[in-house]
C-alpha cells in the first residue's frame, strides 16, 4: 500500500461519527476508470476508514446495467478496472471486502421481495430518481430497472446490515427509502432483523473537471488515477483559471479557479496554498507558477498509485482472486441476511 | 392417480396444438385451496397433457406476495395446500415437475436483469396490469412489485425455456411482453438463447360461482376440490337457476343458469344434458331434479379426489418431499438458463 496515501492530510475529518461496530457499504458503478474526483470525493475517506470498522466496496455492475444494458460488455470490462483502481490507491482486501454485485444472488432476491413494500408513486417521488431521469432524458421511457433502483440500493445496503453509508447530499432520499423498507421488514418479522442506516455525508466539495464543468471521463476533462506524468502536465496546463487574469501582475480570482480547487483538495501544505491565494488575488502571481506547483503535487500523489497499478495490471489473476474471495465472503453475509428477510415474509429459509 | 380423472371426457380438446417437444409452464398463486373452477379451467388440461410433453407447475408464492405481503403467513400455508390439491386430482410428480417459485433464486435474478429491458411506460400500458390495478383499487398506490409482475412472469416462463403457456384471453399481453423480452435478450446475446413462447388458450368458459358471480373462495361461492358430500349437496341446492322458473311446469332459462353451466362442464353424458336443456326450456323439468343429477355428477368427480386428499393429508412429509424434489429439478433447469442470460449481459457465468 503506498504510504503517502494514508499519510495524506485531507482524509475525511469526521472520524468521530464512525464507531468500531459500524458497518460501511459503499462502492462504484463500473462505467469507467476512476479519476481524481473519485479520489477526493470517496476513495480517500475509504482509505481513512479502512481497518477502523467493517467496510465493503461493492462494484455495482447490475446497477450500471440499469441505464447501460446496451453497453454490457463495457460494464463487464470496467469491473476489473475499478478493482484495479481500488487496489492501486491502497485498498487492502484483508481489511476491506471488495465484491461484485452481480455475483451476489441474494441481492436480486432481496430486491424482488422489497419491491412489494414500496409503491410506484413513492419511487416516482424519489428526488434522486427524478433528477437522474431528467439528466438522462428518459422522460416516460425510463427502464423499469431504473425506477426500481432505490429498491436495489436498499437491497445492497441491508444485505450487509450496513449502518453507515457514505453519500452526497443528493443521495439522502436513498437512505430514507432504505430505512422505510427496513422498518417494514422489521414490522413484518415482528422483530428487528435489519438495522436502520445513517448517512456519512462528505464535506469535500465536488472536484471540478479541468474546464470547470462536472468531471466526466466522456468529456475528457478528468485526471485519471492512471495518468502519466505527461498527461498530468498536459491536463494541468489546460486547466481553467481566470479569463481576466492575463498578465502575472493582474489581480486574479480564486473562486471558480480550477487550479486552486485542486490545490485545496490535494496540496499537503494548506498554509502555503492560503498565501498563494492572497498573492494571486492581489496580483503578481502567474498561472504558470501555480500550475507547476500543482503538477508537482499531483505527480507526488499519482506516481505511487500509477506504479502499483502497473504492477497489478501485470497480474490480472491476482485482481480476479481478490474479486472472487471478496464476493465469496460477501455472499456468505448476504445469504444470511436473505434467510432472515425470507423469514419475515414467511418463506422457508 | 384416480382413474376417473384422466378418463373424463372434458379434457382439453386442442391436443393437436401440443408437440412432444413442447415445454409447458403453468401454475397457481397459493392464495387459497383450489376449487372446481380451477379444475374445469386448468387442472383438467394439465392432467390431459401430463406425460405428453415436459410440464412444470409453479406454485407462485412470490407473485402472491405482490399484492398480499401483509398476508405472508397465509401464502406460505397455501403452498402445501395447492400441492396437495395437485396430487389429489392426479398430477404425478414423476411426469410433472411441481416447484415453489421462492425456492428458485434464478427467477429473482432474471427478473432484475429483465427490468432493464422494459420501460415503465410499457408496463403501465399492459392491459392485464391496468385491469388488475382497477380490480384491486390500487390507483397510484400500486406496489412496485405489482407493476413489475409481467417481468416476473417473463422470468418464470423463460427460466424453463417454456414454449407453451396456458392462459386466458386476458393474459395474452403477458405472452407478448415475454416474447419482447426474449427477443431483446437474444439480440443482446447475438444468438438465440431463449425460445419465444406460444399461448395455449383455454376454450373452456369460466365456471361461475354458485350465485352466478365470479367464483372466489372469499365469496364462499366456489365448490372446493375437498368438499364433502354434504357440502356438495348444500352448495348445489343453493345454486342460482332462473328466478322466473317458479313451478316445474314453467319454461326455464338455460343461459345464465349455474346448474347447466356445471352440467356442461362436468356431466360425462353431454347428449342427456342437451335433452334436459330442451325439456327445461319448454317447461316440465323442476330445478330439484336437475340439482340431484348435478350432485351425483360432482360427487362422482370429487369423491376420489377427496379420498386421495385425505390419504395424502395424513402424510405431509410426502408432500414436502415432492416440493423439495421438484424445486431441486427446476433449480437445475433455471440456473442453466440464468447462466445463458447472464452471458447475454456480459456477466460472468
Amino acid at each position: 500500500m503506498p504510504a503517502n496515501v494514508l499519510a495524506h492530510p485531507h482524509v475525511d475529518p469526521r472520524r468521530g461519527q464512525v464507531d468500531a461496530t459500524d458497518v460501511i457499504l459503499t462502492g462504484d458503478r463500473p462505467t469507467g476508470s476512476l479519476h481524481l474526483g473519485h479520489y477526493a470525493g470517496s476513495l480517500r475517506s475509504r482509505l481513512a476508514l479502512q481497518g477502523r470498522c467493517a467496510q465493503t466496496l461493492l462494484i455495482a455492475d447490475l446497477q450500471a446495467l440499469t441505464d447501460s444494458s446496451g453497453r454490457a460488455a463495457d460494464v463487464a470490462r470496467h469491473v476489473s478496472e475499478v478493482a484495479l483502481d481500488y487496489l492501486a490507491v491502497g485498498i487492502d482486501p484483508a481489511l476491506t471486502t471488495i465484491a461484485v454485485q452481480s455475483r451476489l444472488s441474494a441481492l436480486a432476491e432481496l430486491t424482488v421481495l422489497y419491491l412489494n413494500l414500496v409503491t410506484v408513486a413513492r419511487l416516482e417521488r424519489n428526488p434522486t430518481v427524478k433528477a437522474e431521469v431528467e439528466l438522462r432524458g428518459f422522460e416516460r421511457d425510463i427502464p423499469a430497472g431504473f425506477l426500481c433502483y432505490p429498491v436495489s440500493q436498499a437491497a445492497d445496503i441491508t444485505a450487509f446490515r450496513a449502518t453507515l453509508v457514505p453519500v452526497g447530499d443528493d443521495q439522502l432520499p436513498m437512505i430514507e427509502q432504505t430505512n422505510e423498507i427496513v422498518r417494514r421488514v422489521n414490522r413484518l418479522a415482528g422483530v428487528s432483523v435489519l438495522p436502520e442506516c445513517r448517512s456519512l455525508l462528505s464535506s469535500t466539495p465536488r472536484l471540478p473537471g479541468i474546464d470547470g464543468r462536472k468531471a466526466s471521463k466522456s468529456l475528457g476533462n478528468a485526471i485519471p488515477l492512471s495518468a502519466t506524468a505527461d498527461e498530468i502536465r498536459r491536463l494541468v496546463r489546460a486547466m481553467y483559471t481566470d479569463a481576466g487574469h492575463v498578465r502575472a501582475s493582474d489581480p486574479g480570482r480564486v473562486e471558480g479557479n480550477v487550479v486552486f480547487a485542486y490545490l485545496d483538495a490535494f496540496d499537503p501544505d494548506p498554509a502555503t496554498v492560503s498565501e498563494l491565494k492572497e498573492r494571486y488575488q492581489v496580483g503578481g502571481l502567474g498561472d504558470l507558477a501555480l500550475k507547476r506547483r500543482l503538477e508537482g503535487v499531483l505527480e507526488a500523489l499519482i506516481a505511487p498509485i500509477r506504479a502499483r497499478r502497473a504492477e497489478l495490471g501485470g497480474d490480472r489473476a491476482y485482481v480476479m482472486d481478490v474479486l472472487r474471495a471478496g464476493s465469496a465472503r460477501a455472499g456468505a453475509t448476504t445469504e444470511a441476511v436473505l434467510r432472515d428477510v425470507r423469514g419475515a415474509f414467511a418463506l422457508d429459509a
